[in-house]
C-alpha cells in the first residue's frame, strides 16, 4: 500500500435517496448517477478522493450478499479512510456488517431528501462524513441529522424520520 | 457548567464571505444575517446548538481587539465544542489567537463563495466543522476545501484561492 | 366586476409534478403545498395576484368532473387573466375543456421536474405564463419548453418528454 | 432573411447584476459569463435561440455609444424577436434608445439579485421576456418584478429597489 493511497479517501456509493432523480415520464423516482463528484466540486475540495460505485439500490432492497460486498470493498481498500453513501432505512444494518473494518475509519451517510432538491441534507451530511474519516479514531460512524453517531449507538426512528441515539 | 451545555455545540459567527448578501441598489455586497440557522435547518440537524453573533466583519478588517474578543468568547463558553464562522483571509490568524482554547475542540470555517449562491462551499464546510468538534481531539482546526487542517499547519494561498497545508 | 379584479391575475393550482415533494419515510413523492407563492416572492413580483388551490392531483388522475370544475373556476373568475398550474400528461385535454374561457387570456404551465429540485423548469415556465396572460390576445396557451404554444397546436411527446408543436 | 431566422429568438447580453459573480480573492462582484445558456437548459427550452454577448457592463457604466451599439445590433438582427439582458439602473434609457426597433418585438430584463444566487429573480424574468417576444405585439417591453411593462411607461424606483409603472 502506497503512502498516497493511505492518505486519500475512498468514497463508495451504494444508492439510496441521496441519489434519487425524478422521472416525469414515469411519475416516479429512480436512483441516478452519484452526486458525490458534483458535491465535492461545489465544496472546492482539494482532497485526494477515489469514488467507486458499488451498486444503485434502495437500502430496503439490499441483501446479505450486498452487505457482504460492501464490507469486502472496505476491507480491500488501500485507503484507511472510507466514506459510504447509503439509503437510510438499513444504514445501521450495513454498518453492523462492516465489523471493525480492518482498523479503518468509516463513515456512512445518506440523505432524507434527494441531493438534487434545492433543500437537501445531502451536502451537509457528506461534509460531516468526509471530516469524520479525517479526524475520528478508527471505527464505524453514521453522519446524519447534524450528528456523528457511533454506528452501534444509533437507530433510524421512522416516526420522526430522523436518526436518534439509542 | 451543566452537563447539557457541555454536550451542546456553540457556533460563533463573525462575518466573512459566507454571510455576504448582494445589494443591487448599491451594486455591492454586504455581510447579512448569519446563514447558520438556515443551513442547520436544511441539514435537519437535531443537535443541541447555540448560535451567537459576535460581529459582522470582513476578516481583513478584524483588529487585535476583535480577535481577543473571539478568543474570550470561546473561553467563556460552557460548551466544550465550538464552531466559528469567519472570513477566509485572516482565519489562520484568529485560529492562532485562540491559543489552546482551554482544552476545547474548536473548528473554524468560512466560504469562498457566499452561502446564498446556488453553488457555495458553505454548507459542506459547516458540515465538516460540526463533525470535527464532535469527534476530533481537543485543539483548533480549520475546515476548508474538503479538508480538516490542524490550525497551525495550513495557510490560505491567494494565488489559487484555496487553503493548503504548510 | 371591479377594475382592480380585472387588472389582477388569478392563479389556479391543480397539482402535478411542479408541486411534488419527496417523502423518504415512504420512498415516494406526493403533491405538496403549491410552490407558486414562493416562486413569485423569489421573483420579487409586485403584481396583484390571487392564488387559489383547486385540487392536488396527478394530471393522469383528473376526471371529466375535475376538468369541468377547472373550467367553471376560470369562467367564474372576475380576473380577465388566468394562470393554471397543472400536471403535464393531460394538460392539453384540460386546455381543450376550457373552450374560449369567456374571452379571457389563460396560460397553463407545469414542470417536468419538481419545483423543489435545484434544477427545475418550474420557475421559467411560471414566468412565461405570467407574462403571456399580460400581453397575449385572449385565448388559451400552454407555456412549456421555452415556448408559448396556442393550446390547440401542441401535444406532449412522451418519447422525448417535451411539448412539441402539432 | 430566412424563415428560420425570422422564427427564432435573438438574446443579446450586455452585463448587469444578472451575470454577477463573486470573487473571494478580491472580495467583490464582477460580471461573469452570461447565465442565459444555463437558464435555458434548466428550462428545457427547445426554442431556436441565438445568444450573442455584446458587452459586460454595469448599466451605470453604459455610454451613449454603447446604447447605439445595442440598438444597431437589434436592427441588424434577422430575428423579429429580441431579448436583451441588461443592468437595471439604466434599462429604461436603453429601451428608449431602441426607438421602434424596426418593427421587432423586444423585451429587456435584468435581475435584482445575481442569477448565481439560490434566490434570484433572473430565471423568472428571463421566462417572462422569452414569452413576451413570442406573443406580444411589436414594441419594446421591460420584464421585471412579475410584470411586463411597456418600456415607456415604467421607471426603476431605487427607494424600493423595484420597477414601477409611471
Amino acid at each position: 500500500m502506497s503512502a498516497d493511497a493511505a492518505d486519500g479517501i475512498l468514497i463508495l456509493t451504494t444508492g439510496g435517496t441521496i441519489d434519487k432523480l425524478y422521472f416525469d415520464a414515469l411519475s416516479e423516482y429512480r436512483i441516478g448517477d452519484s452526486v458525490v463528484d458534483r458535491l465535492l466540486r461545489t465544496a472546492r475540495s482539494t482532497l485526494p478522493v477515489r469514488v467507486e460505485e458499488l451498486m444503485r439500490k434502495d437500502s430496503l432492497d439490499l441483501t446479505d450478499d450486498d452487505r457482504a460486498a460492501i464490507a469486502a470493498a472496505v476491507r480491500a481498500a488501500p485507503e484507511r479512510r472510507v466514506v459510504i453513501t447509503h439509503g437510510t432505512d438499513t444504514m445501521t444494518d450495513t454498518a453492523a456488517a462492516l465489523g471493525d473494518s480492518g482498523g479503518r475509519t468509516v463513515a456512512l451517510l445518506g440523505a432524507l431528501a434527494p441531493a438534487r432538491f434545492a433543500e437537501s441534507d445531502a451536502t451537509f451530511n457528506l461534509g460531516m462524513a468526509v471530516a469524520t474519516v479525517q479526524v475520528a479514531a478508527p471505527g464505524v460512524y453514521i453522519a446524519m441529522n447534524g450528528t456523528v453517531f457511533a454506528a452501534d449507538r444509533v437507530r433510524k426512528d421512522r416516526s420522526v424520520n430522523a436518526f436518534v441515539a439509542r
